[in-house]
């Protein structure tokens, strides 16, 4: 089938790109010395999380125990869940999943160490756990001054079995320049091959050390201590990742295809896709909705929730018609398959296959 | 059950208040002497509507073919489409649509109307549209300028029946104070009744005037000459609206149940609902995520994909601790609900019945 008789708008994703992109990490990851656990939050589809996992992925990270569900349900085994997991109804549900699969959890909070433990002695079993650091995102995570005591914290709660440390350098999205965004990256990862170490001084076992960013995934993960990788956006790629310089428009696997609605002035063209089909994600300093590699000639500078609102740029105008069909590629890839239950997959202009986003909406 | 039952994060829509905002919209438009055809973007929830319908909406409002697809299977049978329905995909859909509900549609350029005509020619049938006119918004519609020579250019089609004209006068979101957003919306509608005014008088029918805004409804609707209301969000209502002086807090008929995760510094609180579960859409000055009633020290600041952050106001702490449950009402409750599979209606504390939102992620 060609992608012209597809309903519009619709995600389509190129796996000549995306399967480039997975050798890419894989190879970068493999020269680190690390290994790869992607964030599958990016994509939340079962047949992608595979197809990274037979690229050389050892496992996988989610973000919430309902994402982790589902992809343990398509046979996805081994499952870091990223994220304090407080509660007692997602307890219950993590305990449950973790009779099944081999999964680690993070915390970061006494209380909710103490919530866990309490909740898997009741059951008579045990969960691995890895302790979220704070490198300077400003999230979750304790400060790095604080986790040597909070570990030995840990040691008392049997039924938790420490396994490492985790961060998310989410501030090399904030403002700077290339060098320093990737600094800010090397200096997490640092900072978080130091701890390792002060807490095997100690006495405490620490066998993982784990970073995760896409934009600056190759500085942090090359400091050596760092034993894992968990980039998410960086398997599809957007325009956000193009703005922080991490990849190219010819690295975005992942694309809208979209219909021109109306032309109500020569400057102003309206397709059928806006906040519900893009969402209004913004990361970084691109307050862009998405690109259209085809026209250059125009900015996606404002949605309604059904509406894109594409403008010419100065002096320009657009022989765009109502009818016509142009490719989007999203600000923010996450958020935007998030909106959808299923994408295409496409090789060049052929549809190739349609796979089920089965965890979008998880948020459980 | 109790909504202390539910798993977090989870929308709960509060019936009594939404009864109430049902009421106070259904009189205000019997009293302005319109007619009540609420917009189901809003909600997606063919329950929902049908509440309206019950309580005396003409009809319901869509903006996408497939939203509409999901409301006339539900039973919902009066349905326009308030959106230039451009594409060789959309019209088949929507010609199928039209055959077993009474359906309408919005048109707003000449290429758009003569696809639409072609199509339904084609097919031996005939669709009603309305002219789309721009009275402000600069997104879509002809300017009023244009609007009596497109009418006479819609006569020359013989598969379309024009019925009237809408607006959508969205400039009332933008930066100002109430009255000059309320003066836009009431020459929103003197623009539109002046417009009718003049088909007439140019021989043409012009049986619909209709606009809708919610946050300016009442200015807009109370024009002499305008037939028909359309808002969407004041049947739920949320914090941009309370924002932009539409409402109260005590207006606001859905809210979000969340449970704290992490209580990373003194300062700041992290819950288990970010931009999957909120939205990052901000459609007025309002640049908060959400609002938390019960905890005005607190400001929803920002918003990771999975994680909300919330920080104290200058000189405050919280005392909130990992594993309690806040309630927080959405920024933008027409993207928010697009993000989820389904809701409980409470009254009070009891959750009283489950909805599912059907129309949930309808783009085409």
């Amino acid at each position: 089938m060609h992608i012209d008789e597809l309903p519009t708008p619709v995600p389509l994703l190129d796996l000549d790109i995306m399967e480039r992109n997975l050798e890419r990490i894989v190879s970068l990851c493999r020269e680190a010395g690390v290994a790869y656990r992607p964030h599958v939050k990016t994509h939340k589809t079962p047949e992608l999380a595979r197809a990274q996992v037979l690229a050389g992925a050892t496992g996988i990270t989610c973000a919430k125990v309902s994402e982790a569900e589902v992809m343990a349900r398509a046979g996805l085994r081994d499952i870091f869940i990223a994220y304090p997991t407080a509660g007692r109804r997602r307890l219950e549900r993590l305990e449950r999943l973790a009779r099944e699969s081999t999964i680690s959890v993070g915390v970061d909070s006494a209380q909710g160490a103490k919530d866990l433990n309490e909740y898997f002695q009741s059951r008579r079993r045990q969960i691995s756990v890895l302790l979220e650091v704070d490198t300077g995102h400003h999230r979750c995570g304790v400060l790095p001054g604080n986790a040597l005591e909070f570990v030995r914290f840990l040691g008392n709660l049997p039924a938790l079995r420490f396994r490492g440390i985790y961060t998310h350098e989410g501030h090399v999205y904030a403002d700077g320049e290339l060098w320093e965004r990737l600094d800010r990256a090397r200096c997490a990862g640092e900072t978080m091959a130091q701890l390792a170490g002060a807490l095997r001084a100690a006495g405490l076992p620490c066998a993982v050390v784990s970073v995760g960013a896409s934009p600056s995934q190759h500085a942090a993960c090359a400091i050596p201590g760092v034993t894992e990788n968990r980039p998410g956006t960086n398997a599809l790629n957007d325009a956000t990742q193009v703005h922080l310089g991490a990849c190219g428009w010819e690295d975005c696997a992942l694309s809208y295809l979209c219909t021109v609605v109306s032309r109500p002035a020569a400057e102003r063209v309206i397709i059928d896709g806006g906040s519900k089909t893009f969402t209004s994600d913004h990361l970084s300093g691109w307050k862009e909705f998405g690109f259209l590699p085809e026209h250059p000639e125009l900015r996606f500078v404002a949605a309604s929730e059904e509406h894109g609102i594409l403008k010419t740029t100065a002096g320009n105008g657009s022989n765009l018609q109502v009818g016509e069909r142009i490719r989007v590629i999203p600000s923010h890839v996450c958020g935007s398959l998030n909106l959808h239950d299923r994408l295409y997959t496409v090789r060049g202009d052929r549809v190739v296959g349609e796979w089920r986003i089965a965890a979008r909406g998880c948020v459980e």
